[in-house]
């Protein structure tokens, strides 16, 4: 851990892992046991919950995902501060909060009157998820205040660039549920999987291509 | 890790770690998903929930600065015995209590017959936990009981002075609860983000200006 | 870490500490908000509540206490093997079935029919996690299976004595209830606040008064 | 932590113990206090909630030697990736699952036209979770992608044998489900326990026995 001129990052992550690690673990007690009627099939029933499935897999994936970002990315930030603190803070609040918007997910997306409200909320969840993770980096790397001064400057580039096209895309995926929700639900769990491709940063103080090119 | 005399600290910190990790994620649980009748609306239902979206941000970030109040304070103490053991179980009680008289603030804040009741419970609980980190705090402080030898008593001094003025503000929107809840909340909101002025510890073994002046 | 001849204890900790916190922490979500009916006054309903407020303290000390005596015995255990790790499982299933019979003393303790029942559950529970405490201590102490080589025999001795004699005081504990419910809760909490002492085990490798004498 | 050409473990480790945790001490939040009817005896209600207990005690047990595997094999892997990261959160994605077909479980296993989906679904969950696992030992054992190279090969081929014959014995769990629910149950309790035998990784670098001979 370098502490030079800061606090030492080690807690920070220790922390925000335990919230990320509670949060996706949460998302299953959103899931509750169905109730067979008399005469009913416990399958039958068990189908019908799919929404809950998606729900459940999809933030699973996301919140795996955002864990991975932050966790790479504080792999570059190596001194902290109360402001970096804080706006952590406010970024695993958003973090925490997603449970509430995946059990709205499942309960409404087979209502059509209310699919866009639920999809607009979880959609929404995750673009100010993501200002939060990109205020917090900008912050952090502006002017090399928290990063490693080792770091090549194209890659604290590279990096802004790739949060602010993922806050832009994530905005895109709120706007996009007032169209067509199903068309923000996919976007989402494209830009998910897109985490699967390696980052710029992979090698520290080297100039790699970033993501986009 | 100091272990002079006495036991380490780590696991102390992993433990409270993982108690502030789990009771600042667990406030999710409390906001349930409504239930729209025939001919409702779905984003209507969720605009009335705002009394738990601002319990949740609230307790969010209360709980937030405790962390990072306790972390700061754990690294000016070196050594544990039982008794700072205790007082931390003591703390931590309080700590994770937050989640009840949270979601008390988020059912009762509308009802005016019952909302001097929740707001005293709410500010009560906080006010509680800064007499027992107040308390933890003293035990570790006098004479160098716990905390690393090499630190300037002046910021002892200064961090205790920071600690009992804390607990009197907090006693202060507890008191005020009953005359103006609002105000009361208010008070709470403004200690959390006090927070973010940076702390007088800053640097060990240095003299400097405690928040106070 | 010591490994000579076995696994490392550090994860075994760090993932017993985990769910430590959490059984902890979810105490709390076994005490719903009261729901006030008309004309009736939420202070009232809080006050009605007094026996959950009881149950959450209690356990809190009680899993506090069990989590430190747990934390101190590993730091003489400084080697691990797949018994240890099916022991420890078995320990950790009676620490996080304790939100159960809390919620169950929370809610049965004011009827006297069932209060013997309630309270047996309870104390029952802790007589079998002190069962598991001690044949996991048992395991690794005998023949210095698994503990540090370096710690004098007496301390084991006086180690196992101490929770043999744990275990025979959960098991009187259990047998009060159906005798005296109250005097069971009162030696459940006595055997907590005797933690406070210090153990025997305070500095390795010399011989030092157990707490029997 | 071996970092040669790759990111190190230990963070994925961290969160991966974490969710464990998580998951294991959740499972008892399915267990719900049961009311009393008038005239009716707690301690007959108690009794009828022996399925979940047996359900708390099984999931535990499964989770804890699930996550002791998961341990011993990330004391072989020492480098990580974008994939194995993906990978495993898909695991833990299961893993975290669990608590629900746990809570089905309890709920139908004594209802005789709903066990067999009870129990299909549960043994499902634990062979997909079996497959997901032998998946990520794979990709990281293949050329010795992400494992120490000191490893004799031996090792890591009697590794994939057992993992392979486990993820057929939990499929196996699962058609016996269709044939004969308590069967299934009983594989996959023996399944469990059988990892109190020590793995063939027991010592780096040597041959040893497989668990199959």
């Amino acid at each position: 851990m370098t502490t030079s001129g800061g606090q030492e990052t080690g807690r920070i992550e220790t922390f925000s892992d335990g919230v990320f690690a509670i949060a996706i673990t949460l998302l299953i007690i959103e899931i509750g046991v169905p109730h067979v009627e008399e005469a009913g099939s416990l399958s039958g029933k068990l189908v019908e919950l799919w929404p809950s499935y998606l729900g459940y897999a999809m933030s699973f994936v996301v919140i795996g995902t955002v864990w991975a970002n932050h966790h790479n990315r504080f792999r570059l930030i190596s001194r902290s501060d109360h402001i970096l603190l804080f706006l952590n803070v406010l970024f695993l609040m958003c973090v925490a909060f997603l449970p509430f918007p995946t059990a709205l997910l499942a309960e409404y997306i087979r209502e059509e009157e209310h699919r866009i409200t639920a999809v607009a909320v979880y959609s929404g969840t995750l673009a100010v998820t993501a200002v939060f993770f990109t205020l917090l980096w900008l912050y952090a790397a502006t002017n090399y205040r928290l990063v490693d001064r080792s770091i090549d400057p194209s890659l604290l580039r590279a990096m802004t660039r790739r949060y602010v096209l993922g806050m832009l895309l994530y905005a895109l995926a709120f706007a996009l549920a007032f169209v067509s929700p199903v068309a923000s639900l996919a976007l989402i769990v494209i830009l998910a999987l897109l985490f699967v491709l390696p980052e710029p940063e992979g090698q520290r103080g080297t100039r790699r291509r970033s993501l986009r090119g």
